[in-house]
């Protein structure tokens, strides 16, 4: 009997493994999900006759070959870092792989000899990316088909709290890995075109220049760009489009009190505060604001980043006990954004009944007979419960789908891949609306960038 | 003859061979100046009969090996990257070495040999760093011999223009590497403490985190934080001092408006604008504000960083000519900061009879008997002409006087230095005076961080 492999049981392999076990009497498969935490692997399998949980440390090369080698197809859901590790593995072995991550240069390094060896190895197939590109895709394919010229994509993903479970100013919760939020826009400037004119921004502003999107019995959303959305150009094959820009979604008002941590630098992660294990949430704050021998921390910090005591920024900032005198941040050796990462971790991490939401919306723009046309695209997802959270669905099914096809041999064209091709989308999203992760198109009249009343 | 050679014929080289050839005959030795472009060489000697000028591309290391081979004192002028391979030639041919820059990891990683083979290798011995470690620890030095304990030391340092060419409204002029200029402030966050407390300041509040300083007979100045203070505790012996604070000087005004281009991502190195040889300063202005089809980019740039019309940031953004819509960047592949030195090298060159100006002002603060107290230092020099600049002098004259003392063994302690011990300093200070290189000390009351009224 055929087999795959899931390394890594991390948040979204529990969803993951479900659909597959739902999957393993009509296709015929057994599951082996391994970790370095059998506990964990053990958990997630449950009482499935054809699954079984391996301890398993990805390093150790010689537990990895063996393991691979009984599989037909290997997913994995390890920190990006370590899918070259994996993949190394799969192509020696002549094994399929999927994983959820960005194509690593190493990783892309691999296609040749990938396809050689008649291989797929899908990536970047969970929510985004993934169901962003698929998605996106699938309406450019169509618009292409009907005759219709690309002018404008814009694309927006956001995982945040459901409205049922939103009880903070800030209308947030860590509903992924909190590191990533804290540090989120740092990796280099954010780039772009708009109507043909290239646009930058950088960190330092990029919380300041959001714009306003509308989902339908959602309410009002903001988007703040992502790093580098002209690579997505060649990726979609729409070099042409005159609008192309994709950001992350936050609910309104978020990224402008978020700012106030990226303008004093509380969330740089480039070097190690003194004495930061004992220094209370209080001294933290005041490391960032000039030496007064009297005022106080509060004062220094509204009258350096100009906040008046009723605005709501002010509101957010103190929900978060940041200037509490007692609480330490008990870090050893820790960078700002640790420290950060930690005050927040205490007020943002979701309840046992909160359930999150995965928001995404895309515009199409394009023309078609002479005149310009305009579709967007919605999709809401929220939250079950603890296992079946939005984020885990949304990245763990597409890469259950991709791996049993792939399987099957649905999918078959040898490669190092994204999800952008018919072949791929098609089924995948198509099976995806059963499990309520669905898209709303609404044609609109075309917009562009002039939103606003522009007369001069 | 003895011999010394100095590497790189550079803005400083000038004034530093001319010392050198004053003292030649005295000393008894003859000098080479080696530079690729030989004509600068020849043009630095003049017709000086113990002098020579050479061809030298210290790439070459056949090249460099004769000549250093030559020479009992090595000077290397060359921009600081170059400095090691410098250093590793002379290690090896047993010669010693002056440099005005920086002891890099690799530099300080020779210490030890350089130590077993009795030879001394000075650095930071131009004027930041420099003259400031020699008149910082002079100072430093006779306040513990006095049994004094320094609680703290503060230390600004500017290459700006003279009061008699100062005719722009940034009251600035590029004096030395406009690059350095522009990316000022990247390599990492600001680290200081004040009166006990450690604090930080990141890139993107640091030209708004300033201090004022008087400098008796030139008027307010302006000062921004330097990247990591707190290592001078160690350098200069001064573990348990309060505060710790070191700074650059500017006149009055030029961060604000700095800090325009600071938040608009105008300085940043790290990545290259697209078509950057074709756009004009008005485009590049363009490329970091929002897409309008109709607002013009002046009226965007004011809105988006909140930029009255009557404010004299506008003035200075409009002498600049930044929004010129015919002047191209003509850059292939450019940075925005390589695009922004462009457009600032136009207005800010020095002219032909523009003078340079050097600033520097310490303060000490002290307990003796039981009391505080405080010394401040300043030192202003200006420049002559276009070769005996401020810049030139500060910089050349220090390392030719430490290059002639290692010659004739007046310094002669061992190992990788810095000028921070008395057998350096006090010569090479009182020389200096002989060249209108002198500090002025005025004892004021200790202030410390209370400067202003804070009665609570």
């Amino acid at each position: 009997m055929q087999n795959i492999l899931v390394i890594g049981a991390g948040k979204s392999t529990g969803i993951l493994v479900s659909y597959l076990q739902e999957k393993s009497v009509e296709h015929q498969f057994t599951i082996t999900v391994g970790d370095v935490r059998l506990e964990q692997a053990e958990q997630i399998i449950g009482n499935h006759e054809q699954s079984n949980a391996i301890s398993l440390d990805i390093l150790d090369k010689n537990d990895l070959t063996q393991y691979v080698d009984q599989a037909t197809v290997v997913i994995s859901m390890l920190p990006a870092r370590f899918h070259i590790h994996v993949a190394r593995v799969c192509l020696k072995l002549k094994k399929h792989m999927v994983t959820a991550s960005y194509v690593s240069e190493e990783m892309q390094a691999l296609d040749h000899m990938v396809k050689e060896s008649g291989l797929v190895f899908m990536n970047e197939i969970g929510v985004d990316p993934g169901i962003d590109h698929m998605s996106a895709m699938q309406v450019i394919d169509r618009i292409r088909a009907e005759g219709g010229k690309m002018i404008l994509f814009e694309s927006f993903t956001g995982g945040l709290v459901a409205p049922q479970s939103d009880n903070n100013l800030w209308n947030y919760k860590f509903t992924w890995n909190p590191r990533n939020v804290v540090v989120a826009g740092q990796g280099g400037v954010a780039k772009f075109i708009q109507e043909g004119k290239y646009k930058y921004i950088p960190y330092q502003r990029l919380f300041r220049r959001t714009e306003f999107l509308n989902v339908p019995d959602y309410g009002t959303f903001e988007a703040y760009a992502n790093r580098n959305s002209l690579k997505y150009r060649d990726i979609y094959g729409i070099q042409d489009v005159l609008t192309l820009y994709r950001g992350t979604m936050r609910r309104v008002g978020f990224s402008k009190a978020w700012n106030v941590f990226v303008q004093l630098g509380m969330t740089d992660d480039s070097y190690i505060l003194e004495d930061s294990s004992t220094m209370s949430y209080r001294d933290f704050m005041n490391s960032f604001l000039p030496y007064h021998p009297t005022d106080s921390v509060e004062l220094k910090l509204r009258h350096n980043l100009k906040i008046d005591q009723d605005d709501v920024i002010w509101l957010k900032l103190k929900e978060l006990d940041l200037f509490n005198a007692t609480k330490k941040i008990g870090i050893v050796d820790a960078t700002p954004a640790q420290a950060l990462q930690k005050i927040l971790t205490e007020k943002w991490s979701l309840d046992k009944d909160d359930k999150d939401m995965i928001v995404m919306y895309h515009k199409f723009g394009y023309e078609l007979d002479g005149k310009k046309h305009q579709i967007d695209s919605t999709m809401v997802v929220q939250g079950e419960n603890q296992v079946k959270t939005a984020m885990a669905k949304t990245v763990g099914l597409p890469v259950a789908m991709a791996a049993v096809r792939i399987l099957t041999g649905e999918i078959s064209t040898p490669g190092v891949h994204l999800p952008i091709k018919e072949e791929i989308y098609t089924p995948i999203l198509k099976e995806l609306t059963q499990y309520g992760i669905e898209f709303t198109e609404t044609k609109v009249p075309y917009l562009g960038y002039n939103m606003e009343d522009v007369t001069p």
